[in-house]
């Protein structure tokens, strides 16, 4: 019962994780300002949300806030930095070593963060051996082999969208814990496997409604 | 008195707009397997949202569906294709034309949804002069002689953290009316300009963070 209890109330909106690490991100800046304290406010002011969404999702975490006298952001960066695992610890491979592939090994800070990529694969004969970051391309067919011995944790995905499922599913079967998908498509996949996806379309989409609603056609 | 009226109810949430692609994605999906109605528990269920919500966020856009018969696909998938402006014509500049700016520039079906690239700026010399998706790379210390000359909508920023501050700001200077950011900064720009942000590493630690819930550390 207390083991029940105890989960369902660590049971956070996945709305509210989604933000976390933008205010992680916004408190590491007014830190490194040396801003003491900031109000919920100022903190929606900043990140284009309502006060009052702000205090809900930080009610979560702890009682950061003091009425009237705003939120300590030294403590707040600290927990919310803890609760997304900043000392992180997983093992990645990516599948696809087109130009997106290449970006997001080689994006900065990664391997600080500690995610580390481990193999990366790929289905043209023209990059496997290749390295990239420092890791060698390794052929598509050896997907399934090198899961089965290697513990993965994420399995990222940056292929044409009409190979993303098929891949997925051999991700899932090699026990990834995570999918982090680049490609523009919905995966169908078992309820135990989390992921997370990148929608590039979607985000110039929306950016281009922006634009309309405000500038007109 | 009218005009000011009619435009308060166009206000949209940003947050609903965000999920407007989401929509219309699964929706597409859905029309291509002939699918005629769905209810908002079911497009709940699929997107990972709750059915108070969708049948909020959709009540923005008119009355597609009929308490106990679900929303009309068809119509449905039609008009947030219009508001998503699917027939689009922006011009767009790139600025970065590293791995991700590569990548994005190559991304499939930008063109025929309307998004034009017309130009490509980096200050590598090795990689000015050279053509990426039929695109020349130029100087970037022409993008701003080029943004007096031509009428471009939309800037992207694909540059390391360190310069895409100073970048936002030459491409708001040049008249661009929206920025895609994929530099992992917050970009402080005058609110006149739409800002739409690709928070790569923020992915992953959603992903990350999602990843520990559910399996410990």
């Amino acid at each position: 019962m207390l083991g029940e209890q105890k989960k369902k109330e660590r049971a956070i909106p996945v709305s509210v994780i989604k933000r976390l690490p933008i205010y992680y991100r916004y408190l590491t800046i007014l830190l490194s300002r040396e801003v003491e304290r900031i109000s919920s406010r100022e903190l929606a002011a900043k990140l284009g949300l309502t006060a009052s969404q702000i205090r809900q999702d930080l009610s979560y975490f702890g009682n950061f806030g003091q009425r009237g006298y705003g939120y300590r952001v030294k403590e707040l960066q600290k927990t919310i930095g803890e609760i997304l695992g900043l000392n992180n610890n997983m093992q990645l491979v990516l599948v696809g070593a087109g130009n997106l592939g290449r970006a997001i090994v080689n994006y900065p800070n990664f391997s600080k963060r500690g995610f580390y990529f481990k193999a990366i694969f790929d289905n043209n004969e023209e990059v496997i051996g290749e390295f990239i970051g420092g890791i060698k391309v390794l052929h598509l067919d050896d997907l399934a082999g090198y899961l089965e011995e290697n513990e993965i944790d994420i399995g990222v995905i940056a292929t044409p969208p009409e190979a993303a499922a098929e891949i997925a599913h051999q991700l899932v079967r090699g026990g990834v814990k995570g999918i982090w998908n680049f490609a523009p498509v919905s995966l169908n996949l078992d309820k135990e496997v989390i992921v997370e996806n990148v929608h590039i379309s979607e985000s110039l989409l929306t950016l281009s409604f922006r634009i309309k609603e405000k500038y007109g056609d």
